[in-house]
């Protein structure tokens, strides 16, 4: 083992190649060392500063407005769909991945009824088979999407599918997750009545805090949909149009921690800027993997700058478990795969990670190939 | 206004004097200043220690596990009510605050049955009525209590309840939220199927997380009751124990900051040292405030040691808002009123607030109260 010191955050942690929870700033983190009370005038400004600053990053400050979720992005998601959806609705899936997978399966237990467009987890959705789906089956109220599907790291082309939706006069329902803060998304051109998100993806704050961005209209049109009172989105909408307060405890501190975030996130550039940082760290991490002799899954128009997929090499002295855990030893945590179609592992470009940060990876993981033996690994340059 | 500097907690910020969240430690925050990934075994080790500590405090290690569920105290309640009683089953919901009738609410919304026995919220429920409500119903399989109802303060019998319940063949569920870590809860003599509370209450950690200690026996047999993916617990102790990570991300700062707080706990004795302190808090602020000429609203023998209620006095020159005001001014937060019987306002006796902060209280009541020019103070002793 190298006697060089592992790499580290500015707070001493290991770097997070993962899609989320992520490497945030120390600053972010910093601002929870404090505590405030759920009903004191300071901490309602903080959270009305958040809520108004979301919808302005997909154009939508006019039309729109966030709802909060307590939770993970999932309970975001599970908010929409049975929040959107009444009880009699109907809702074309679009999967490519675990998380449409996830969302079928919430619309299930839920009740409400699916239809299903399922393609190869390397494959966006045949926009000519929605059309032919929507087209024969008027019953179909909603349609549901994954911006970037986290299981490949394919980023599906939501604005054909809302235009298409829009066409027939259905409403699209979004999951934006990991690409929210980071690909672009402008709702006076793309017809969304639901963007769900969380606070530990591209606007790096951390885990704890889900968000509905809610098409205002669309959001009034709810009342009595959902099956729950905590995930019940106009409920919680009403009540903090009332009083500003939150239903229930909110986090506090992932709130606080947010609002430092997305501040950061402006001084940043917004979309393009944090957008653009994520894409030079994808094209180095691709770029050197793949001169370590590694395969992405995805066709580079298909790829988006999240997290990348690499199929598992054949060379039978990789070992994953050995590559990650060296790779830990030295201060870089990557992901397992996620696939079903092939053996294969992930390393995210979001966070606080920078060029330098996915060079020293690359550095780090052609030391460990050499170590480990592998045979595809060329030469260092010189 | 008085030139001394305003009360302030280790790190700057004004007291709580709130029923949660709450005034923590700064150990307990500064645990939150780095990043750790979900998948993590440092990260897996601690949330493990943090579940596993849990039903020590209630003497069930053996017979009872943590069930985490992201979201809040309420995600808590909603998750246990929604988990273990069956579609067909039937609730007896005990209310003598805003907590029990949000659970019949909640049970409403998720289309489980009720019936409910109502008392006033300064009257514990009546065991002879449940003892006639449960001989009369064969259809009630579940009886839901609040052990602290922080409406009012009081202290509900959760012992003679489940004494009842358990005479009866029925299970209980109970809403522990402020209560637990602070009164005495022994499941070896209290029969109880559940118990719901949260991170940012009696254990002093920061809000984001709600768990729910069950009965193994009892969550083996919930499966497929659940009617929405992200509240059901059996589906999440299923996942947790076949992989030791969560379903859906968990607000991985908040629990670790958990895990400081139950250590925090430990050092202090647990319940009886935690318990012990907040009995002082409040036994000094009660002694004080009504030697200030206030009146609490319930009898003593009611009184939890966790949050207190007094009668709004009818001395004109006292306006609650200009009494919270000045008190926030001078570093202390205390709480509105939530009665419906009458006009009233609550100061929390929980947090980590000791008995010089509670004195530090009264002598800034006293100079507000002076300064407004209320009647009723008596002269400060010499």
């Amino acid at each position: 083992m190298s006697q060089i010191r592992p790499a580290a955050s500015e707070t001493g942690d290991p770097l997070l190649l993962t899609p989320g929870p992520l490497t945030t700033s120390r600053s972010v983190k910093q601002a929870m060392v404090h505590d405030w009370g759920s009903r004191d005038a300071a901490f309602i400004a903080i959270n009305t500063a958040v809520m108004e600053a979301l919808p302005r990053i997909v154009c939508g400050e006019d039309r729109y407005v966030t709802v909060p979720m307590q939770g993970s992005g999932t309970f975001a998601v599970e908010a929409m769909l049975t929040t959107f959806v009444p009880r009699g609705g109907k809702v074309l899936v679009l999967i490519n991945g675990a998380y449409g997978s996830r969302a079928r399966r919430i619309l299930d237990i839920a009740g409400r009824a699916t239809v299903v467009h399922e393609t190869a987890e390397d494959a966006p959705p045949d926009l000519a088979e929605i059309d032919r789906l929507l087209s024969g089956d008027a019953g179909i109220s909603h349609v549901f999407a994954v911006h970037c599907e986290t299981t490949s790291g394919i980023r599906n082309p939501v604005e054909a599918i809302a235009a298409l939706v829009a066409r027939h006069g259905r409403r699209l329902l979004l999951d934006a997750m990991s690409a929210f803060g980071a690909l672009p998304l402008d709702t006076r051109e793309v017809a969304v009545d639901a963007i769900a998100a969380s606070s530990n993806k591209c606007i790096q704050g951390v885990p704890g805090l889900g968000f509905v961005i809610c098409r205002k209209e669309a959001l009034a049109e709810t009342a009595g949909n959902a099956t729950t009172l905590v995930l019940d989105l106009h409920d919680q909408h009403a009540a903090i149009q009332k009083t500003g307060q939150y239903r229930f405890t909110p986090p506090i501190h992932v709130i606080v921690a947010f609002h430092q975030a997305l501040q950061e996130f402006q001084q940043e550039g917004g979309v393009a800027g944090r957008g653009g940082r994520y894409a030079d760290n994808a094209r180095i991490l691709t770029d050197g993997m793949r001169a370590l002799g590694f395969e992405t899954l995805l066709a580079p128009n298909l790829q988006a700058p999240i997290i990348v997929t690499f199929r598992m090499p054949e060379d039978p002295a990789f070992v994953f478990q050995r590559f990650y855990d060296a790779l830990k030893e030295r201060g870089f945590v990557i992901y397992p795969g996620k696939l079903t179609v092939a053996e294969s592992f992930r390393i995210g470009c979001i966070g606080d990670l920078h060029a330098k940060d996915m060079r020293a990876f690359l550095d780090t993981a052609r030391e460990v190939l050499s170590e480990m033996g592998v045979g595809f690994v060329p030469a260092k340059a010189a």
